[in-house]
């Protein structure tokens, strides 16, 4: 793998778009080479263009980039897609007709049926759909997504349940502000303050969720069976979703063989040696108060979700607080991680 | 109910001690006219032994009185008590001893067979057991409890599902900082962050919760059947504890039914006219985001328990969001609403 | 005064409009009679036109009431503006043609040579410039402003210490997010975290103190020779501007000269008894740690300026802390208080 | 230096003892090989007796060693210290007179005449007193001090202006609760709050920072004339104090001039290129929004102090905003910067 491939960044200089920048920064597989957005950035130079919000200073090679138009056919094959919902859907197209390869943050084209929605751990063989997507639509590239950010997290906690029967999970989530973008949440609203509401996230946590851990079988995703029952809040935190859950599963298992089975979880990126996958995605953490966003989202590069106070739930058969890095692990640091996949797979 | 009745607070300097100094200002049958608190505190002045931490001013009435030791016979028949559990025990229960009527917030005596944990709307028929008290402790006075704060809320909003066949309860509870007294919580813990864990907290808001909802037969508390599981959690909120709950019913009724039987929901409090009843014990919020501790917390005087979000739930029956303000409702004013109960019913 | 005069809020669906509808709600001399908004809110009941952000409920009076165009000549004569700066030259300026009296708490006109830029216990005898406005522009209304939030706590607390000659101001302030409007400032700006700058506030703090504290000569107003140097600055507080002040004062005077200043310090609206004045409008507290916003912005109605530890600097002469509500005695109640002032003078 | 010396920790488990901890980790001279505690630590593995506030995980080398008790003679003789101020002065005296060099951060010994308090780049030279030191005291070993936290950042931000003639600073602070230690400052004071006291911060603040700014003479330090008066505040920060500076120079200097003297200010620790000291001690910002708290304070390893919104004062010369981290370059990586400064001298 002595070869760095070349990347683009569309959407780069919002929130999600900066943690692709940041993330690139050092990559060994993939280089950053072109950004663009969208009009009001287009032709400054990157580092005038993004009100760069991250602890982290940005990196020196993108300061001076010039964003680009997001024109199909201009950029590199690779391409992540860090798009706001409302332009995603002629863009992203767009792009995929002209032959590129677009890894997307954005939710447009995520429950499409020919569309691979990837957590590479849990169903990396959902990427055989991009065959079917060129079939379907005659596009010489292919869009590949990866789920809304607390979808991911419930995603990877609940994969590893499915060996025991898993039937129906209750979450409530926590979410972090930098989840809805910039400005995003206004601090009128959340100082001080829990905002028991986030406009359909709830939807796409129990759609996605379903999706992801489902089968593949005739080139068609079945989704899994589960029922799932989500109450979405917002709360003052920058960055980390922790979400409360409690799970039914068909067998009466112990709580040791969960904890088992979620601490020794892997899948193809550990089989792979992806650059970006986590010795164990799935890390269970045993003091009684954690995980917590302040002193867990950033260990292990924001990548591993985070399993704590895992015990018998009387209601249903377990229960649990997880917690992942909403625009690492729950979209930037996921898109890196699909292109990964990809690229090992000898797609891009 | 011309006549005003002298009452005291013991535990008169901690938040709950303020928040009964606070509301007992101008109260139309009780008069706050003796004060005690610890060692440390005993012969100041209210306003040099009392680190004053809430947003509205000492009353002047307050400011001058002589902070008391909590010795039995000397305070006045009804004592409000805001003790720590580390001295409740043994304090609350010589006061009883000696006559008085301790109406009290601690968690000592609540699970206590023979002691009444009380919220009016719900169990008025419980302060019966005082009775059976008196019986069997050879007290003079007797103990009457309110619930945890988290319970409170989940007590009300769990009342008027029992008519439905109430089975099983998940909730997951985000409590506000005032909720651990004073200090309390350390900033360093709970800025931008959330700690998934409150020592003790579950395994009241569970127990507490089926005898409140119980039944009295033969001068005793049969819990209620219901199953709850419940995660706690802290968030950086100053008042109000927001709880994201789920409840299985019996019955599979829609859900105009169950916001109906939320809404119309009232008990002895309201129809005895007590002097800190809501009209409505439960107010239902119709808003997509609401309820919110910073927007509702404080309407009605704190007396409420706000119901929003109510919809059926695909894994238990219906779900929804309940607030309540955790000082007020959830400890002192809980206490005085017992207080005036037991002066209507001839106790006080 | 037993007249009831009706009044119109224009801006009213914003922060600071629904500061106006919430204040006037059971107002001794004002009955709000009229609302006003942008075209996206044109004809739509108060309640669906305006996000309510306050913590008490919207009054029930507000709530039917249909949302007008702010057209010159429609609404009553005393009209209190919470106007965008972006469209409030245009539209305040058009209603004082036809006639109204505009009670404004935007900035646009604040800075005129004509327009009263008024804290009533301060410079009530600028009020005589609406004369010459009515010579000058031909005007059959006028304009009245009060100042930006920031401002009026430190004109306020200056204002005393003119009689000690006050010659330079050094001012930090540390601001409460309500101060930027709704949606206003990102909570990713600000959870944790203190942005030094607010765009075009130091410029405004520093030049409208000097014309406040200044004196009405010829029908014109010579600004204060005070030099003022403003550092300001965002912090995550909801309502409640502190002001870190040092004063230099060409007297030598000690602390309690000061302190008695600022504690006396009484002006036409105590004199006049009008509805909105506080009896002192500088509160001095003596608490080393006070004031706080938390613990003290609310108390006496939002109208008062609090003080705290005022001592000697040993750079200039002498330094406090000020504290005041930014969206009442910064906002909505100063420009009600300009309003009272003026139906006392005879004006509306 | 390819020789690494072991050295120790006392005070090992609280915050400042955690960032000792953290920092030493793969420090390429100094090897952590003994950590000491208070009683209640005394035995225990470091682990389990130190609640882990720091966002990034405990070095595996530190957990399972065993927390000693600080007895003189018996750790390495370079031992740091983050004992707290109330048994500083006896544990400190006994391990310096044993022989032990106490590099600490505790405030007890500062003022000692014969104690430098040192910030390596500015007043390297201040370490000669040590021999002054010994004589007075018959020590075999010896105490050096790093400032409070809030007087680094004050101390490096005007050691250069000295050149200028620096007469006054007026500053007001905007500290971070990490500042005071576990559990510190309740979560109830400061959640949407800002506290305008922090005891005796400002006494420490004034004359610190004087004598960190003075020349040594015969062996004694002449506290620079500057005068200082400062406001200190607690804001809901985690990490990181803000300053407001306002500065008085003999000289009228332009701005571009201090801007100059800043950027390239440097001292000590970076002719000799010690490990901890940062290229520029002092970094210039141009952004107007800038420095934050939550975007700059881990920049640089923490080391650095920044420095925006320079630029002319109408009551004083110069007025800008410096940011510091204050359990970094305020504490642990301070008392580290001066342990490296003695090897370099030869002192360890």
């Amino acid at each position: 793998m002595s070869e760095v491939i070349e990347v683009g960044v569309v959407g780069a200089t919002g929130t999600v778009g900066q943690q692709f920048v940041r993330l690139l920064e050092g990559h060994p597989w993939f280089k950053l080479a072109w950004v663009a957005g969208s009009e009001r950035s287009e032709g400054k130079r990157y580092e005038d263009a993004a009100p760069w919000r991250l602890a982290t200073p940005m990196p020196d090679h993108a300061r001076g980039m010039v964003v680009q138009a997001p024109v199909a056919g201009q950029g590199p094959r690779g391409i992540f897609s860090a798009l706001d919902a409302s332009v995603a859907t002629e863009i992203e197209g767009a792009l995929a007709e002209a032959g590129h390869l677009v890894v997307s943050n954005a939710r447009n084209y995520r429950m499409e049926p020919d569309v691979p929605l990837l957590v590479p751990e849990v169903n990396a063989e959902h990427l055989a759909l991009v065959a079917r997507q060129a079939a379907a639509r005659g596009w010489k590239g292919a869009i590949v997504t990866n789920p809304n950010c607390s979808t991911v997290f419930l995603a990877m906690a609940l994969a590893p349940l499915r060996a025991f029967g898993l039937q129906s999970v209750t979450v409530t989530t926590m979410q972090a502000v930098s989840g809805a973008g910039y400005p995003g949440v206004a601090s009128l609203d959340i100082v001080g303050n829990v905002v028991p509401f986030i406009s359909g996230e709830e939807e796409k946590l129990e759609s996605e969720t379903k999706r992801i851990l489902g089968v593949l079988t005739n080139g068609a995703v079945t989704p899994h069976p589960v029922v799932i029952s989500a109450q979405t809040t917002r709360v003052p935190v920058l960055d980390g979703h922790t979400e409360s859950v409690s799970a039914t599963l068909e067998q009466k298992v112990d709580v040791g063989a969960v904890r088992e089975a979620l601490a020794t979880f892997a899948g193809s990126p550990q089989r792979l040696g992806l650059p970006s996958a986590p010795d164990h995605p799935i890390v269970c953490l045993g003091e009684a108060n954690r995980p917590q966003p302040r002193l867990d989202v950033e260990r292990d590069g924001g990548m591993v979700v985070f399993v704590g106070r895992l015990r018998p739930c009387p209601v249903a058969t377990v229960k649990f607080i997880a917690l992942g890095h909403n625009t690492v692990r729950g979209a930037a640091g996921a898109a890196i991680l699909n292109a990964e996949l990809m690229k090992a797979e000898g797609f891009l």
